[in-house]
């Protein structure tokens, strides 16, 4: 008997529409769970995303701003980055983290993992938290063109509360960061620096 | 003087690569911001996509499990769906929750708005809590193999931080409404009926 966590569909055949170095687009030929014939389309992404909350000493965060081509708007996020296969997600999100601000931290620990936009994409990310942090100097990649900002954690709050930080993986990130400490659960370090929340 | 939000980076030609009722995939030959020739796949969504928290008056909300084709993977998210050209966001949402759990609700709240996966993507989803909620029949659209579950606000809370649901929208949303719980900022029947968190 099918366990029912088992895939309910049917492959027949698959053809890739699309192949860049970041993601492969391919339709499949499927019969549905209920058996009708039908298409599903699917983006896979070559590269995990990472992004990580930098809480500093006197509990500021670092966002990054930045015109997505994709989305056709700006945005502001939290340091974000793709993982290759050649580094561990830790080690990835470390180097974006140099790479956009300049920072290395001492403190990390992994806030949440999700999946994006899983009805079509396979993307995948995970987030941190990083504290103990030192200034160095930063090397943006060609092609990005990013403005830096740093603000109090509590006002990066305020912004995902107002709406005006929409990206996925940052606003999961923010919301578990204040969820950690509200609870009482978030590293100490971080905590102290941030102080009480309204 | 260029604008710093500007659209850095210039599109040279743009050609479609895949298209489907659902998604439409676009190879842009451009110039980063730095100027440098590239291309930039695209991934445009043509629905809107609508999730919803309900809540019972016993504090319990609704669940829905399903195989995600594209993720390869069974996932436990909050009942969501695509909006169309159609109908508004709400009107989108009202319908997938009658579908997918046969529930109506009389008493809705916007949660929060999001951009899924803005480095490939334009997807944006809206998140709601509903409550006062009345039971009809449910009606799954064809292709969807659905299993709902009927569980505690407070364990939905524990699933996500115990990485049991990592769908974004479901996180981001689920997240939201604990926010809102231990701020004191959720609708009154939300609170009254799922009581204090621990």
């Amino acid at each position: 008997m099918p366990d029912s966590r088992d895939n309910p569909w049917t492959t027949l055949e698959a053809e890739v529409k699309y192949d860049n170095p970041w993601i492969r687009v391919v339709e499949h030929q499927v019969l549905t769970p209920k058996k009708a014939p039908g298409i599903y389309g699917t983006v896979h992404f070559k590269h995990l995303a990472t992004g990580v909350i930098p809480i500093d000493a006197e509990g500021q965060t670092y966002l990054v701003g930045q015109y997505r081509f994709a989305l056709g708007a700006y945005s502001w996020e939290i340091p974000e980055g793709g993982g290759t296969a050649s580094e561990t997600p830790l080690e990835s999100v470390q180097r974006e983290l140099l790479e956009e601000t300049g920072l290395t931290a001492a403190g990390w620990q992994e806030l949440l993992r999700l999946h994006l936009s899983n009805s079509v994409c396979d993307e995948a990310g995970i987030c941190y938290v990083a504290w103990d942090l030192s200034a160095g100097q930063s090397c943006p990649e060609d092609v990005e063109q990013l403005v830096i900002r740093r603000l109090p954690f509590r006002e990066a709050v305020a912004m995902v509360w107002a709406g005006e930080i929409t990206d996925a993986m940052s606003v999961a990130a923010i919301q578990r960061l204040e969820l950690m400490l509200r609870r009482g659960v978030a590293p100490a370090a971080v905590a102290g620096a941030v102080g009480a929340l309204e």
